[in-house]
This record gives C-alpha cells, sequence and structure tokens, in this order.
C-alpha cells in the first residue's frame, strides 16, 4: 500500500469550506488505496492574531513563550481538519508535533527537526485505516519544550514525515499550480515545469520564488523525497521536485528568474589592505544587512580597487545609515548606493554540463540593448545586474533565448 | 519555602490588562517568599468561539478532537501570562497539561485525574526561581490524546497540583470574594464566612452556590487541600476551604441557600407493585433529567401512592413530553407538574451533634407564614419546598432564624 502525505498552507485551510475541501482531497487519496497523512497550518491569519496578543503582553516577548503560544494555532487546525474527515464518513485523527515525538534542537522560533521519536504512533493509526493529520511547523525539544520551525516550517514538516514514513510522494497543496520556467505575470510564454531538480529549486527559491521555502527543498534533496507542488484549487497536475528528471541531460537551462527589488552598492577605493574588505562586510552584516553577487573591479593598476554589492532595497535605508562610517572609520574614499538594478539570472544543473551559456545569455541580452552591469556565475546559475526599467525585457529575452516555452529545449 | 498554587479563572485572565494583574499578583506571592504554581483557564469566551468553529465545520464533532481543540485555549492563556511575568521581571515558564504529565482516564470532555507523573519538571523550575504556570483543564490519557476534564476543570487542575505539591494553600481567584452565609443579592444581612468545612461547601455547590465545582471540593477533601476563594480584584481575603473549622463544635447551620428554579413533579396513583417507581425514573434519567426530593406518600390505606419529586425548570418542556408515555405505558393514574416552586435549605455539619435544627426551620417559616409543601433532609442538610413566591422571604427567614449574620452563632 502507498504512502501519500499531503500538505496544505494557511491559505488553503482558512475557513470551514476550504477544510472540507481538503479533507475531501484527503478521503479521495485515502480511496485510491493510500494511507494519507495530512500536514496543515494554522488558519488563515491566525499565527499573525497570536502574535499582536503577545505584542499586547509585552514588546520583548520570550521565544519560548512564543513557540508555546503559536503552536496552538496548527492545533486547532488538525483538530478541525479530522473533524472535517470525520464528518465526511472516514475515520481520521489528529496528532501534535509533540505527539509524533517530532524533536528539534531548542532552537526557538527557528528550530531544526532532529529526529521523529514516535512515528509507531502515525503506523498504527494508518493501519487501523486513519488518515492522520498532524501539525505543521512545530516540534518538541529534547525537554519536551514546543518549538517552531520558522518560515516555511509546515513545509519541513510535510517533508520529514515523507521521508521518516517512506512516502510515495509528498503533495504541497498552495494557491500557484506548480512551478513556471519564469513568472507568467511577465512572461506570457512561461510554461508549468513537469519536474524539476531539488538544486534548481534550491537556486530559484533564493532567486525569489515562493513556492517553497529552501529548508523543506534541502530536506527533500538529502532524503530524496518526490515532492509535488500543486493547486489546491484544481485537480491538474503541478510539478514534480525530484533528484534527476528524465530530461536531465537535455536540459541545459531549467527556469528564469528576475529580482527586481535590488539595489547595487558601489565602494569606491577601498584600501587595498589586508582586511579591508572583511571590515567593511562585518559591519554590513552586524546590521543584518544580506549581501549578494560581489564583485572587486581593479580599474587601474596601483589604484585602489572597487568593490559592488547587491542588497535587497529593503535594506537600503540601514545602509545609508552607514555609508559615513564606512567611509570615516574604514578609510574606503567613496560609497555610492545604485538603487536603480535588478537581477535577471537563469538556473540549470545542465550547465554542468555544456559550455556557451553565458555567451548566449549575454548576445541575447545584448542583441534586445540590455546592458550588463555586472555578471556572476555559479555551477548552475549564470546572473546578470541590469537597470531595472530592463528587468521584465531581459527575463523575456533570457527566457526566449533558451527557448524556456518549449517543452523540451536544445 | 512554602509552596502557593493560584488559579485565575477565564474572567480574571480575559485581556491584557488582567493577565497583567494575575502576574503582579503572582510575583507579590514569590517575592514574600514562596514558590508560585500559577494555574490559569481560557481567555474570556475563547472556549465559546473554539466551539463555535468546531460547529462551524460539523454538528457532531468528535470529542476526542474537540479535546484537541479546547486544549488551545489554556495554552494560550499560559504562554500570555509567562510572558507577562517575565515582563515584569519575574523567571517565569509554562506547562501544558501534557507537559507536567496530567495523566487522566480517556473520557473525552470530562476526564478524570489519574496521576500527575512529571511533578520532577514543575519542581526542578521552581527550584531555579521560576514562577511555573500550568494550564488549567486539560490533560493527556495514557496515549498521550489530550483530554479536557470537564466544568470546574481549571479548579481540579489547581486543587491537584496544590495536593501533589503539598501546597500550604491553593487560591482561587475568582469574581466573588468568597462564600456568604446566603447569596446577598437576597439576603442583605449575608456574611462573608472565613471558613468553611469541604462537606458544608459540597452541599451549597449542588445548591446552586456557583464558587467552586464539586469535584474540585471532593478532590480538596480528599486530598485535604486547604482553598482559599478571594476576588482577584482586592486584597482583602476570602474564604478558607477546609476540613475542620475553628468555630466547627458552636456553628449548626453554615450557610442557607435557595433554588428558584424548580419545578415540581406530582405522580398520582402509581401502581403499587415492584419495579413500577424504578420504571419511571429510568425512564426519566434515560432523556437526561436530573431528579432531586423524592417524596413517596400514601394518602389512603390500600389507596396507590403519590411520588413527589423536584426538576430543574430547564427539564420542564422534557418532561411534559413524557407525561403521556409514563401514564399510558407506566400505569401511572396521573402526572402533574408545578412549575411555581423553589427550595430553601439550610447546611451545616454541626447538625450531626444538634438536634432541634428541623423544628427551629419550620416554626421560623411558620411564623413568617411561608407554607412548606416538601421536606427532605440529610445529615448536614434540611431543605424545604415552598411556593416559588415565598423563596427569598423563606432565605430571609432561615437566615435569621439561625443568626447567619452572627459571627458565632448558637
Amino acid at each position: 500500500m502507498g504512502l501519500t502525505v499531503q500538505k496544505f498552507g494557511g491559505t488553503s485551510v482558512r475557513d470551514a469550506e476550504l477544510i472540507h475541501r481538503a479533507a475531501r482531497r484527503a478521503i479521495r487519496a485515502a480511496s485510491s488505496g493510500n494511507h494519507v497523512v495530512v500536514v496543515v497550518s494554522a488558519m488563515g491569519d491566525t499565527t499573525d492574531r497570536l502574535v499582536d496578543l503577545a505584542y499586547q503582553i509585552t514588546d520583548r516577548p520570550n521565544r519560548r513563550e512564543m513557540d508555546q503560544l503559536l503552536a496552538t494555532g496548527e492545533q486547532v487546525s488538525i483538530a478541525l481538519t479530522a473533524m472535517a474527515i470525520q464528518h465526511l464518513g472516514h475515520d481520521a485523527i489528529s496528532l501534535t508535533g509533540g505527539q509524533i515525538g517530532l524533536r528539534t534542537d531548542d532552537f526557538h522560533g527557528r528550530a531544526r527537526i532532529r529526529e521523529i521519536v514516535e512515528l509507531g504512533r502515525v503506523l498504527r493509526r494508518l493501519e487501523e485505516g486513519k488518515i492522520v493529520i498532524v501539525a505543521g511547523f512545530q516540534g518538541v525539544d529534547p525537554d519536551f519544550n514546543v518549538t517552531t520551525l520558522g518560515r516555511g516550517g509546515s513545509d519541513t514538516t510535510a517533508v520529514a514525515l515523507a521521508a521518516a514514513l517512506k512516502a510515495s510522494v509528498c503533495e504541497v497543496y498552495t494557491d500557484v499550480d506548480g512551478v513556471y520556467t519564469a513568472d507568467p505575470r511577465i512572461v506570457a510564454e512561461a510554461r508549468k515545469l513537469e519536474s524539476i531538480c531539488y538544486d534548481e529549486m534550491l537556486e530559484l527559491a533564493s532567486l525569489g520564488a515562493q513556492v517553497m521555502h529552501s529548508r523543506s527543498i534541502e530536506l527533500g534533496k538529502n532524503y530524496d523525497v518526490r515532492i509535488h507542488v500543486r493547486s489546491s484549487l484544481t485537480d491538474s497536475e503541478g510539478t514534480y521536485i525530484v533528484k534527476e528528471t528524465a530530461d536531465m541531460q537535455q536540459v541545459v537551462v531549467r527556469g528564469a528568474a528576475l529580482r527586481k527589488n535590488l539595489a547595487r552598492v558601489v565602494l569606491e577605493g577601498v584600501p587595498d589592505a589586508p582586511g579591508a574588505a572583511a571590515q567593511v562586510f562585518g559591519a554590513v552584516a552586524a546590521r543584518g544587512i544580506l549581501v549578494d553577487d560581489i564583485v572587486q573591479v581593479v580599474t587601474a593598476p596601483d589604484a585602489p580597487p572597487t568593490i559592488n554589492f547587491t542588497i535587497d532595497s529593503s535594506d537600503v535605508a540601514e545602509m545609508r545609515g552607514m555609508a559615513d562610517q564606512i567611509v570615516a572609520e574604514m578609510g574606503v574614499r567613496h560609497v555610492r548606493i545604485d538603487e536603480d538594478v535588478a537581477k535577471v539570472s537563469v538556473v540549470g544543473v545542465g550547465m554542468r554540463a555544456h559550455s556557451g551559456v553565458a555567451s548566449r545569455l549575454f548576445q541575447a541580452l545584448r542583441d534586445a540593448d540590455v546592458n550588463i552591469e555586472n555578471i556572476s556565475t555559479s555551477e548552475i546559475v549564470i546572473s546578470c545586474i541590469v537597470r531595472r526599467a530592463d528587468g521584465e525585457k531581459a527575463l523575456r529575452t533570457a527566457h526566449a533565448a533558451f527557448e524556456l516555452q518549449q517543452p523540451t529545449q536544445g
């Protein structure tokens, strides 16, 4: 008998009607001969409401108590989902993170899963013919304190359970119907992918694809869990996230992505001394600013180098606030912030085996009159910094250059 | 070092301000050199809201899942109470019923406590200088399913913890300031009692005193827990519920009570055959109607007896619905329901050692022109059924007859 894990996010269990819809889907999977484990998040804006409550009490809520508080959101969802399945005539039982023994470290608010020690409790209920509903996002540390897993935590619970139970698939129900070759709101020709490799999905997630959180994809990769991202509103197939796709050898570029809300920071005249750059980046990191696409340029022999990097637009104010400090304390000649940039990237594990990908992208962008301001590459990603105004054109150009609209590309 | 258990009901933790008030009270007790364990209920109408949610999903919610759902209410309260205590600068930690190992049977919705198996977790936190906040009303069965204790469940949790931890006192904070000799809204002279015996409190609770639920008083009696019922809004002393009061030998009657919403059912001409009455009461019980004050009267030799009993006014419609059945199937000649009655009672363990209490009550009522329609007595209670219109006068008369307004009565 196969085993399916189904995960429903907060928007998919927002109200009684949607909970009934999720219940029907779980029953359908059970009726076609599978054991079914359902993982649910807190309903709609429940977590926000609980956080509000905490801030009515104190402006600095204790992290352990915050987890004790937030975990109730998923506990409400599992009880209601079990009731809905029972209402529709199928046996069901809900279990909290503590009840399945989902052990984590004690890093409250963003705990990491260590093991699931009461899996027998899940298996026994499945053998009894029940659909088992498990609370996502939560666990317990070795002393039975309640912990939460942080952003994307319910996805992580679902993938971890699928791994532990050796599920044939982990279905992630969401408000999009799969992973696309590019954002279809920008690229009309964008095509829903039948499948994508873990590594590609990880890169797309870091480039802003909201489909799943990186941690759950990593876990899927480590335990080889077949993840199926699909719509909670339709029955059509979504996208499988897997180790190897059938067309892996042929596909050089799987998808393209655009990050629009970037700013480029230019440090002109960085002292050419050991540790100068490290000092700057240390100070930036201390303010909680995430930095990417670092490029060092030497404009003339003996001239002090220029260092460029990108930051998220939301960090620009913080960055401006420390510009004077960087000049005064670290001997940088000038700090310039260019808020008008975007980054277009192409991603594909096929790049490992194919050359000429970068030049094909640069050529296409040049033909489209898009100026490339910076380039960064990794094993399976090529990124170009462009003017923000050119961003969407650059994405469409990259998408067309690699014929991503075609089910089988060159 | 002494140990105090403080219990705050739902109305005492209804909002952030009241939670802060409860937190201050816990800190004050800790500051005067006690270990403090706080038991809290769900905030205000939380439980009602959760029940509503369940009924949006199904008209017949599963009892186990209902407990899983309802237990979240107290979990929210404990987390917020811990945060409030921490905000005020004192160390604190919250623990659920499951975390303290409060084991119950598996009777969902009205489970009974069996033992508390993780008391070490409470003691260790107390030794660390923390105020420990425990979720009332909830436990886990031997298979770690969440259970709830039913009406008055948080009081039961508090008293059970006080017993297990050998607390010097279990303080129950509520919206009244103690136990009175009679309802002060009816009897202006009613006096707040300094102390009352468990048995007396049990009888008053069954006569409608809302202060504490019977089960928690029974538990207090069995484990000799000193219970202090007091106001959450003031600092004045309330009433101690204890095994023996100092004035126990002198006090014959401790308090008087009135149940206004009663109806009397008169079964005329019950067949004088073995089992006839049992058949009637069996059918009544099967409808969930609680019966009290049963009196059998034989009006003439050889005539079939008349049986009177009282029921709650809320059960009158149900009772009327089965009157025809009782006549047709059980051979009772006639069923009459008198909706216009009330019951006045006096309670005191001193009655065990004193005679003449009943006659003193009857005399006083006669002098006040209150007609007594029925009398029932137990070891420490004397009750009279009277016309409902006479109820309040009867209560005032009884109160005066035993000089309950005087701190030391005859």
